[in-house]
């Protein structure tokens, strides 16, 4: 991702680590496989929400955290020509240290 | 947009940078082509949402920003023959620098 | 509009700028022009909500305020034999100024 | 009304104003004068909404205001042979002074 | 009633004042009279609802209240051979005094 | 319940006191006994939900209460070969005396 | 779990102790049997989640306890070949002493 981009509030640019299964050519993986959680790499985090008083509340995600998301967590977007995904801190699971 | 419209609240004037896929005459588009995120520079911002204390949280995007957002986000309006978008501030999903 | 009306709470009472288009004859209104957003004159405003502590939250819309709103946003009241509709401020996109 | 009726919290009492369209024998009504707007006189009216706090929030609708309300806002009661409605504040949409 | 009950927080027991329409034998309501308010007299009242900071709210139904609800509202149950309802206060529509 | 078991937060555990309507043989329990509710005896009680603050909002429910509570209320659990139910405290409509 | 894995906010990791009827190979679990609540245990705890205010609320649940659970709750995660479910502390029913 050489174009910098900010998200806003409490979103993340993560890229996957998981080898993509729909622009997988002819191989058919199995529905079990398909099942398995998600891993990708934070590109970048915004700066965290904003409450009602106007107070920031931190973000927990840095980049590079390697993290664990739900399989349809986030908008899929297409920065560079890289499929990037921006989701919100909380649809992180956690993260693998 | 030479009329001068402020944006109520949260609320921002976006004009799309991609090109508009459904004036296109008789190009079809890919469907992977329209899945990809919609970009557009911020033309007004409004003076923010107003908590309930009577608190205005102040805007993070500012006139001149180059966002990117969700396909459907926002609603459309035509000022001045332009077409443009009316979107909340929480339908941006981040910054292009 | 003769009869004094005073909205209560958050609501605002618009007249419709734009021509109606459901009185009209038999004139048939093409489909993109039917998508245009509606514009209004605001005719009275309420003195706005109260938030849960009993603290008034003032309006951003005035009186002669010309606004932008979603097409089917408010509901259509009759005063005095005008056609006018009845709506929260929230609804209102922003002002034409 | 002569029974007297407390209406609890933010409710009030409401009279249509309006001839009832149900009890009119066999003369039809058309459609467009059917979406016409309820007017209503109040006859009882509640103490207001207890906030979390416990706060009472004063009621803005007082006992004989002719009131505006959307037609299928609140419930109907008969009490003492009289149709009325009871509906919460909220359901009123301004005053006609 | 004769078993002691005390129900929780905002709630009431009720006994219906208006004949029990389910259990009448042969004699069929016409339909009007079945859409009627249902009349009921307060048995017993809970301590009130507690609030996020643990303050009480008391209630304002007290027993003894004569009071209208909706027709559908609250849960039927059996005490000592009575058919009774537990509602919540917000049931209530008012008091007739 | 030899298996000491602690409920998390507004949780209780209940054992029915009604004849178990599922694990009867072939007697049919007529559909009008069916509706009558259920009544339990209060085997756990959690500490009680922690609010935003962090602040305990202790529980009005305890052990050995023979409380009402609708009929679908809770989750089934078999602890040491005894069904019984873990609800929330809020589910109870209140308690018998 | 011998990878180091951090649950964010008010999750944790929890593995199942009942046998995983999915896997069961020919074995048929009569319905009843699988109607019985999934038990587990603790493997990695979130640090709590973070309040409005930006404040912590520090978690119930601990590595090493002993969980009852909803049979539907969470989501199921691959780590180091080991099938676990990641959920929210409020999917915890209670704790088995």
């Amino acid at each position: 991702m050489n174009t910098k981009f900010r998200p806003l509030h409490d979103r993340i640019v993560v890229k996957r680590l998981d080898q993509d299964q729909k622009s997988s050519g002819g191989i058919i993986i199995p529905d079990t496989a398909k099942e398995k959680p998600i891993q990708g790499e934070v590109l970048a985090v915004g700066k965290g929400a904003v409450n009602e008083e106007g107070k920031l509340r931190p973000m927990e995600v840095k980049t590079g955290d390697k993290v664990l998301f739900a399989k349809y967590a986030g908008t899929e977007v297409k920065l560079d020509g890289e499929e990037l995904l921006i989701m919100r801190e909380s649809d992180v699971m956690g993260i693998i240290e």
